[in-house]
């Protein structure tokens, strides 16, 4: 075990060059929601391996590693699930006024079937012989773990020309049942895979006017919630 | 409003060039848990927009953006809010056996009044005149949303050059005293932000050997939970 003082030893404190800075930031605009996916076959095996690594080296509560990546192929299984999500996206459209719901309805939301392959990014919630690190104060941060896998997951797979949508319309039982999820193991996100038709320049729900997007200042706060800022540099308090 | 079939234009459906996507996949591997800060001062407001507003540019579901970012700079404030942390590990501490106990205590956990300021990144869950398309099947699909921002947030930090730490080990009740949150905006993750004193090459929770890390193979799943697979291409079924 290495001491706790050699943690202090510099080993790389550098930004990034101004090239790799703009491709990080170029990746997080132009990262879409894909449900629109091309008949270009699989993602090809080494792509697909450096997406899940990528998804894989996310910050997790206590080093846990806490997701699994549960890789669906099979069509009978994808044609259940996607049952499951007219189902809930029946249920889901009655909440909206007619009008509206029209045009929830004409909006395409999933291509679990179009695409490569499916994804289920799970969590592993059951108890261990030894407490998570950083989850008693919160134990949702094992959930939040995973998240920020999926969003490593996202990214890479952006970097490398391919799609990704992630179905929140689907019943959770049903993923637990179609992949056999042990009592415990959680699914966090439906994510369907493949070659895009197209990385659009602005989210779907943007860009056919069922929301906008807010101002940042709106969802920045200084010192208290609610407070907007024009985040002009302040001093900083310091011990 | 644009019809649902202009969305199947192709804009732009390609791959990052080799060297931007290895600039993806370098922030992904090099962003560390930062816990240890160089005494250099503030964030400068410039790259802080930069990293808020790529916060900004995460999924959400239905397009909500239900995020929100409390900057906290006030050392009193963070005290405060340290003491808290101070509590919850005293209490975290008691679950380790008495050896595992001690590596625990002598561990370096949080950043909080060490590091430039201090981030809240919270999610709005309070009910809206309409509903969130695509959360009533996972209705946790809001507060992942803010998982996601969290995770573009730090990746943007560590292009920057800057270094962020997730404390988990707090009180959220505290954390929603201090920054005045409203019933329904709930804390996802109090974030500690600044100039670090070093990237490590390796989280330091497997540096110091609390914990290894899995390897892919263990958390990747074919079909079905717990069979694991060596990736493989396979014939993909499709309609």
């Amino acid at each position: 075990m290495a001491a706790e003082e050699e943690i202090l030893v510099p080993q790389e404190a550098a930004a990034f060059g101004d090239a790799a800075r703009h491709a990080v930031y170029e990746v997080i605009r132009t990262r879409r929601d894909i449900r629109h996916f091309a008949p270009d076959g699989a993602v090809a095996a080494d792509v697909l391996e450096r997406i899940l690594d990528a998804a894989h080296h996310a910050p997790s509560v206590g080093f846990s590693q806490p997701w699994g990546f549960v890789l669906v192929r099979d069509l009978e299984q994808r044609t259940r699930i996607r049952e499951s999500f007219l189902r809930c996206r029946a249920r889901e459209a009655e909440r909206f006024p007619p009008a509206r719901r029209a045009q929830y309805l004409a909006l395409q939301l999933e291509g679990i079937v179009d695409a490569a392959l499916n994804v289920c990014v799970t969590v592993d919630l059951r108890p261990a012989d030894e407490a998570v690190l950083g989850a008693t104060a919160q134990p949702d941060a094992v959930r939040f773990s995973a998240c920020c896998a999926v969003q490593n997951l996202w990214l890479a797979a952006r970097a490398e020309g391919i799609g990704v949508g992630w179905v929140s319309i689907v019943e959770p039982a049903v993923l637990r049942t179609e992949l056999a999820l042990p009592a415990g193991v959680e699914p966090i996100a439906y994510l369907c895979m493949g070659h895009p038709i197209a990385f659009r320049s602005q989210p779907m729900l943007e860009e056919v006017g069922w929301r906008p997007r807010r101002a940042l200042a709106d969802v920045v706060h200084e010192g208290r919630w609610q407070q907007t800022t024009d985040l002009v540099e302040q001093p900083t308090s310091r011990r």
